[in-house]
């Protein structure tokens, strides 16, 4: 079916072009008569505004971007959840990319979504990515602009994060608590912000305890994936057989660990305590059911959204908008994975 | 910071508007050395095509909507994935809106995506949604249109589906041929077809092994929820403590109905075989693993699109195009949760 115009609406009742637009548009000058007219017509017809054309008159195009390193992961669907429904009580659509954890792939779809002109950009940084020339360009073209979780920290927009430091000590300060010494870390790639700060906070935790730090019990991931923490529980015990506390980057690294564990009669957590991060889903229905941080995702799509929409109204209204780091809280949660019933 | 126009690159070139257009879609008829000179003022000058100008010339966006009913799971959001990755290859963005199982904010989304002009629709019915006036609405107004998983079986347009009775059939079978002789199940609520088509494949299981049916060992889920899934759980084992298998409408219901059975020392397999429906990730490192049925979410998500491509491809060129159907296999994937050592 072609698309419906304006013009085809006019020649049907014989009026103006002009006519047919301002009694779609309610307008005072015309006639009650004409505009019931027009608006049946409309209906019959099928007739939509062009919105293209509409776009092109108003330079809005009510649709934001939102770059994540992927979709099939609890925290990010959590994430977009949030934003797609905040967005839509705001009017918005939202175009989701995935980098699939690469820079090439990201780089890529930052132009697309300038080239789209979408009205605003929200974005989680792939683990290859960092305060690239990608990210300099979105703020150079002054476009309204939110990172969250995996940000560079040095460029100059708004971002949602949690203090991944102390979280991240919180966590091992709970093993410690609970009579672990020997406490190995499986972190994430050497790049991302929020991997490195979660390692700075494992070995802060060990330091205020007297814990001497020991670079072989720290084991690095390259994808942070289920296998990798099943391969490394395996390594971990292997190599250090007298192991009594395990601190994970992620949940689903920790539930890998989990499952070596269980499968290799390897005590959780009488032998070795677990801890994870980012409480997933099935963490709660796992046998032993794992500790965790809880990190608030759908808080973070809420505020991420929110800033945006704040800096695109500053920006429809030509009105400075400074950028904001707005920190949410985590807190440990304690399940079975992590409590010893016989204290050291 | 302003959008630069082609004018304002002639302007500055002292060349006309018409030969800057040229020389960026590289037209034979302008010199080499102009074309050097405008590209490179247009790189400097940040100039990108405006995209509503070529989308009101193209009447095309490149853009696609996709509405599902929630993105913070597992099939869902594996499909989600495989879409948006098919659909950047081929050069189109994913608007993604998710209807919350509710057909009122079906009917809005439906509607905001007709009026923003996506190139087609890729959907998966709300458990409220039928061959509704929005679901005739897409079709009538001829928007190239595929639905997948939760359909509506009578519209008329391409779909991407299993075969939910044949596969509910061979879970159900599976459990008789492993002994249990009184099989419950917690089926979907009453209104989706594959909610319908799955509990007919119980069913006709039974049947097929002159098991007598029982309407008392059917509970039917309003939400599809892990809570539902243990309290139906602790129902079915009161009510009927001589059951001997739970065949679930979908995973996340089964690992409900597993958390709780382990925590009141009900023995799985022994005492309840219990199969689940989709194959959830979780499902693999739970004690006992689940048994369930694998649905080919990736290979679903890839045939979507590339129908609706199609599709896009015979309505730019005004070539005819007959809606298909295309069935993916399923089969029954055996873990620990249904099979008992001793056969009764």
């Amino acid at each position: 079916m072609k698309d419906i115009t304006l013009k085809e609406i006019a020649t049907k009742l014989g009026i103006s072009i002009t006519t047919v637009s301002k009694a779609l548009k309610n307008y005072p000058d015309v006639s009650d008569k004409t505009k019931r007219a027009v608006i049946e017509l409309a209906q019959k017809l099928h007739y939509t505004p062009n919105s293209f054309a509409v776009n092109l008159r108003t330079k809005e195009s009510k649709t934001i971007g939102l770059i994540i390193p992927e979709v099939v992961h609890h925290f990010f669907s959590n994430v977009v959840n949030a934003i797609i429904n905040e967005a839509e009580k705001n009017g918005y659509l939202v175009i989701i990319l995935q980098s699939n954890e690469t820079l090439a792939l990201e780089k890529k779809q930052v132009e697309l979504l300038i080239n789209k002109r979408v009205d605003g950009i929200i974005m989680s940084l792939s683990n290859e990515s960092n305060n690239d020339d990608h990210i300099k360009e979105i703020i150079n073209r002054n476009i309204p602009f939110v990172m969250f979780d995996k940000i560079a920290k040095l460029s100059k927009c708004s971002k949602v994060i949690i203090d991944d430091q102390k979280a991240a000590f919180n966590a091992v300060q709970h093993l410690i608590d609970n009579g672990c010494k020997k406490i190995a870390h499986i972190r994430g790639p050497l790049n991302p912000q929020n991997s490195i700060d979660r390692y700075i906070g494992y070995k802060k935790a060990l330091e205020k305890n007297n814990i001497p730090f020991d670079t072989k019990l720290v084991y690095t991931c390259e994808n942070v994936t289920f296998e990798e923490g099943k391969n490394f529980a395996k390594q971990i015990i292997n190599e250090h057989p007298d192991i009594d506390g395990v601190f994970a980057i992620t949940d689903l690294v920790a539930v890998g660990t989990l499952a070596y564990f269980n499968e290799n009669k390897v005590n959780v957590p009488e032998q070795v305590s677990v801890i994870g991060f980012s409480n997933w889903f099935m963490s709660q229905v796992l046998t032993p059911k794992l500790s965790t941080v809880d990190q608030p995702s759908h808080e973070m799509g809420i505020e991420s959204f929110n800033l945006l929409l704040e800096e695109m109204n500053c920006h429809k209204e030509g009105i400075p908008f400074t950028p904001r780091t707005v920190e949410l809280e985590t807190r440990v949660i304690i399940r079975e994975s992590s409590i010893k019933n016989k204290k050291n």
